[in-house]
């Protein structure tokens, strides 16, 4: 996620400091003390702007859908016009910020491995959160199948479910591998064969 | 896993009580407290037969890998002789299974988003369980691709890996909207489409 210029916006550099170490430690390993210390805050401010760390969690994983949107519209400003080139052009991007980010993985894979069980309200966030990167590509799909380039046989909606699940879990393997090979091999699969018609 | 019979076998009992915590609750919001409470021992016990949380939780990646192995013994026992059919048979209990555990997942899938960043030591099992996993599954489909039942434009290896990442996606999925649907919908699209010659 960008970083603020407003070194006053302590709610912005909470969660900006969230995202980092949640990312890097996973969620029980962070304890606020920690994130505020990142933040370069008081321990204290951090309930002023956060009732709880679940909340404090379930912020950040909007935050970070939101800047994966923004990220995506960065992208298809200049992409191909051609549907499945474009989804080709967006994902390789989201490859390169993996490998720039030393495979650390997607925040809300994460979160749903280790704190799906535990909350309710994470889980409900994390939901939404996966919905709307997948009716996105489920858009573009079906734009592609509009003009012949995609199987017609499978929804685009369960086509882009499935493109999004295959994904999530290239994103667990490129964690324990450390390489983002795996995110290559699932979209040159996908995008060369399993959606062709 | 199933329950160990000798209330004596101390480790048998801790990695039993391990297994269950870190599944539902993950690695980090687990203590060494919490597992000896779980398992009916001292906490004193468990440095005797292991030398760290992450040696003991690396012991319960290879426990786990060792029993679904079992597992996949025992489908394969009735499954049918046809490769394929066989495949949907194991994957059919696989699911079974995981709507009999209340969709906590997969142990290994959640320590690969929660522990591979911080432990190269589990990083490692895991990495071997999955192939274990991705091999033996290979085995299957190259037997289908031989009777003409499977796409022969894709290595088995290739297809394997893919199919494995894809149900480890459907797997956080599932985690996150609490329904097996995730795991039958990438079962039936791989094995009714993408797989087809």
């Amino acid at each position: 996620m960008p970083r603020t210029a407003d070194k006053t916006d302590i709610p912005n550099r909470l969660t900006e400091a969230g995202y980092l170490l949640f990312t890097k430690h996973g969620y029980n390993a962070t304890g606020i003390q920690q994130i505020a210390d990142q933040a370069g805050v008081p321990k204290g401010s951090f309930y002023n702007h956060f009732d709880s760390k679940e909340a404090f969690a379930a912020a950040i994983i909007d935050r970070y859908t939101a800047w994966v949107g923004q990220a995506w519209d960065a992208c298809m400003a200049d992409a191909p016009g051609e549907p499945l080139a474009a989804i080709e052009h967006v994902f390789g991007r989201f490859i390169q910020h993996h490998a720039d980010t030393h495979c650390q993985g997607c925040l809300v894979g994460n979160f749903a491995a280790e704190v799906s069980e535990s909350s309710t309200l994470c889980r409900d966030v994390l939901r939404n959160s996966m919905r709307s990167w997948r009716d996105r590509l489920a858009g573009l799909i079906g734009q592609a199948q509009q003009r012949g380039q995609v199987r017609g046989d499978i929804s685009a909606l369960d086509l882009s479910t499935f493109f999004w699940d295959a994904w999530e879990g290239a994103l667990l393997r490129m964690k324990i591998e450390h390489t983002t090979e795996p995110l290559r091999h699932t979209v040159r699969l996908v995008l060369n064969h399993f959606l062709r018609p």
